[in-house]
């Protein structure tokens, strides 16, 4: 009785921001929508980026007929280089996503092994026994769209992440027609973005920040002007260069993620920029400042983009000078306030103008379009995606009080086997799921084990134990050496590091049962011994790490 | 001439939260404000807390007549403990702030040698060529109080950390009379609270949290109700007390500096608690849940707290329950803002109803307020003080906005010395100023050496590349072993490890000279060798650590 029924399997994505990716499974078809990375949390010290653990594809490898992505961004896009090595299926997106993607996919050499396929909105594709219809929609980079994910056990609505403006810089409002007409021939499920689901009322449109630059480029026609912002979100872009063309100034991209997004957007005709206006970063010291807009990364206070390069006075070719008009067109994402705060300090202490209100609207649904959607599409079923448990569990309290029965509400873990049919929907068994750290180039090389050792290590650091024992004699031929790092500063510990010496010797020395000497034994007795000695002395406890090397004498 | 000059020096507490101590110096008199510790930045690993650098005053010891305390939080106190013992000299405090300062100095075994005398808000105390008077003023802690310090050069207005309650729910509104009286009869230079520089408007009344309380309680009468908020915020513990009694609840505290700090406040009589409303964390099961509140630590979402360890299951004795009512009665601390995310969505999973609105005002005084202020004191200079750059700035921009000229407003940064009289202020040089380390028993004795290495060893882990050299016959006598930590898992990476001794075993062949064998030279070729082809096979940079040893053969 499984065979007519709808799988919904999300293998990451939910409990956290980023790494979306989603499976959709019907009899022998499997369509995955999205391939997201995840940035490192915290405590992942070292990590480069975080990608799902695809087991269960590559276990249905026959299944599965594509992937289908909703939009540009690297939660949605990121982790195709890494999966498609080993989940080497057709690609299907919008012109701009495909053009993102396909930066990807040449860095990694994989252009000619991957089928992409770009598709329009208000396209529909077949893909085994699903067909996929793309739904125009609004968000905080342009194409993005919905899904309608049909299968004989009915249609689910994925709205990928969006919001409803009405009045977008670029193109067409989302398609809310469409919207209302799948809704009115009945649909079994709706996964819809959680991101703000615990703010209310709308969001803005994205012209109004269009108004704030106007307003604010109008007040300052004296100083040079420096906008950080995403380098996705292209539209903010084309805000800033329509103002400067207003204004009669110069347009200068800085950071390397700025240049490659925009000339992609520009060369796919995402992107109006009247000739002349562009200019290169050579040429930045042509022009007097009060003509010049730099559009610069750096608006979550990454410490390597190049606006916290000008505020560190480590910018190859801009120094932030007083009087600098510095405009944050962005919000700190939750967990980058603090760096945020730090390069607006810098930039402060030289003298610039930080502005950093009304100078961005959000990507994503509030309340009020979470609801508008809910009420044009009116699923039986309702799936929060996209976002932490929080808002998941906000956008299911908004899901229930426009009439979703509560147990037709479902809030996923990653991992979950969602079983839909027309008459009934419940999570029926668990696949494997989980985050696999990148880490340079290894991909699942760091796990649990490394990573508490680097916690270890970052909090008291470290100190090495090296010995050589006379595997004949019994006795110590060399040693010990004591050598420690990130644990206290050597020179000024000398004394500490000769007593540390001594209770290493002695401990060797009790635990040293001539020829055949259980090695194990010596290094548990020294890191033993050791790790009381500091924790009495100084209340700190470094990783003790003996080292015995054996000469035969 | 610098004889009739007035010396303001910040030793800490400007470009940072924290860590807030100012010297005022006239002839042979020094007076100290404040004593505070600052929290450690993100990048400072392992590190507890940070303590002034106070060489200025022991340099200048005998002029030094005593520390003169503001309110009992502990960037205003924490330091004491440390300074003391170099600096021990007599401490001035209200009430409520020396019972706190007690407790750290009970800890530290300083009570019998620290002069402590405590002061009423209204008295003027002489310390040398200055008069301190306390003036009554609001924070998020009882017993705060504002200083004007006379010398005979004029007198400075300190606000310490305020804000203007009307109503406030202990004692007396802020002594605005006593601010303008002093203002009449001509202030030097004003020390005021920036932390809400940027914040338009005025800080709400701590009573109007109170009704929010009442509210929440009103409409939860079925649930246990668990309150996070600071442990030192004793108002704010009394009005939840207040809602207890008014809805028969009882009141049980979580998290040891919730239990100190209010059993503190109790002694001194800065709370009521109604007979049999306080119940022992051990009864707590003797109640039903809907006849509960429990006050407890964690509202940061910081780890090791009491809420944290219940949202984590770590909890002795709680365990959260579907359908309680957890209310985070605080806003996050910029910073912390992942932490209590990541709380709150695991209080959420555990089925609780998480409240986390309109249940916290702010302690500091918003633009409003800081006008006020300065309108009341017409000060002829201004120096912004507690905040980080732009917070000081914002309120350099209010100061201007009323009529201080610019020319006679300072952002002073710690360590800058600020000479004051009647007809003139600059600032003439600058003291030895930074933050100490604290880690441990250990004081000073993590500096930039160690902390680099901690965050090397954090990012990519460390390679001990052990070896036995004979001295005599120029050969490998043992070793090269290799052994690493938070690199990679070592059993997955057994080949790259064999190669790597390889590497190392051809590096320092190519560099051992026979009898006098330089050991840095052959330290430097394996540390070169394997850094490079680490970074060859996996893109990382992990530490290397070359320990030699050597052996007569």
């Amino acid at each position: 009785m499984t065979d007519n029924k709808l799988k919904v399997i999300p293998l990451g994505g939910l409990e956290q921001i980023g790494m979306n990716i989603t499976v959709f499974e019907y009899g022998e078809s499997i369509v995955v929508v999205d391939c997201g990375l995840a940035f490192p949390e915290d405590d992942m010290l070292g990590i480069d980026l975080v990608i799902p653990d695809v087991t269960y594809l590559k276990e249905n490898i026959d299944k599965v007929k594509g992937f289908v992505i909703t939009h540009g961004h690297e939660d949605h896009i990121g982790s195709l280089p890494y999966i498609l090595r080993d989940v080497n299926v057709p690609v299907y997106a919008t012109k701009l996503t495909m053009g993102l993607i396909e930066r990807k996919l040449e860095e990694k050499n994989l252009m000619r092994s991957t089928k992409r396929k770009v598709v329009r909105p208000g396209q529909t594709i077949t893909l085994g026994e699903f067909k996929v219809e793309f739904i125009k929609t609004n968000h905080s980079i342009q194409d993005a769209v919905a899904l309608a994910i049909t299968s004989p056990a009915g249609t689910i609505v994925h709205t990928g992440d969006f919001k409803v403006d009405y009045t977008p810089v670029f193109g067409d409002a989302i398609d809310l027609q469409r919207f209302a007409e799948i809704g009115r021939k009945g649909v079994l499920a709706l996964m819809c973005d959680s991101t703000n689901a615990e703010r209310p009322g709308f969001t803005a449109s994205e012209k109004t920040v269009g108004r704030t630059f106007d307003n604010i480029f109008a007040e300052h026609t004296d100083t040079r002007i420096i906008i950080a912002t995403f380098a996705s979100n292209v539209d903010r872009v084309q805000q800033i260069i329509n103002s400067a063309c207003k204004f009669g100034r110069k347009v200068v991209l800085e950071g390397r993620s700025m240049v490659n997004v925009i000339s992609t957007a520009a060369e796919l005709g995402y992107l109006n920029i009247p000739e002349n206006t562009l200019v290169e970063q050579e040429q930045i010291n042509d022009y007097p400042d009060e003509k010049m807009v730099l559009i610069t990364t750096g608006s979550q206070g990454e410490s390597m983009a190049a606006l916290s390069r000008m505020a560190a006075n480590m910018h190859k070719r801009v120094m932030i000078k007083p009087g600098d008009t510095v405009i944050f067109s962005s919000n700190p994402i939750p967990g980058n306030e603090k760096a945020v705060s730090r390069v607006i300090n810098e930039l402060s202490q030289k003298g610039a103008n930080v502005i950093f209100q009304d100078a961005h609207v959000s990507g994503h649904a509030c309340q009020e379009e979470i609801k508008l959607i809910y009420t044009l599409v009116r699923p039986r079923y309702a799936v929060p995606v996209h976002g932490e448990y929080r808002h998941l569990k906000a956008q299911a309290s908004l899901a229930k009080s426009i009439g979703i029965p509560k147990e037709n509400i479902f809030i996923l873990r990653s991992g979950d086997v969602l079983e839909l049919s027309k008459e009934h929907a419940c999570v029926q068994g668990h696949v494997q799921t989980g985050g696999i750290l990148v880490d340079g180039l290894g991909v699942g090389d760091v796990g649990n084990v490394v990573l508490r050792d680097r916690q270890h290590l970052a909090e008291d650091g470290i100190v090495v134990v090296a010995v050589t024992l006379g595997t004949g004699s019994g006795e110590i031929i060399s040693g010990p050496e004591i050598v420690s790092r990130g644990f206290v500063y050597m020179k000024e510990a000398e004394d500490l590091m000769v007593e540390a010496g001594e209770e290493a010797r002695f401990a060797i020395e009790d635990n040293y049962q001539g020829s055949t000497p259980d090695w194990n034994r010596i290094k548990n007795a020294i890191r033993d011994a050791l790790g009381e000695f500091f924790w009495r002395r100084t209340k700190r406890k470094p990783m003790i790490l003996p080292v015995i090397m054996d000469v035969d004498d």
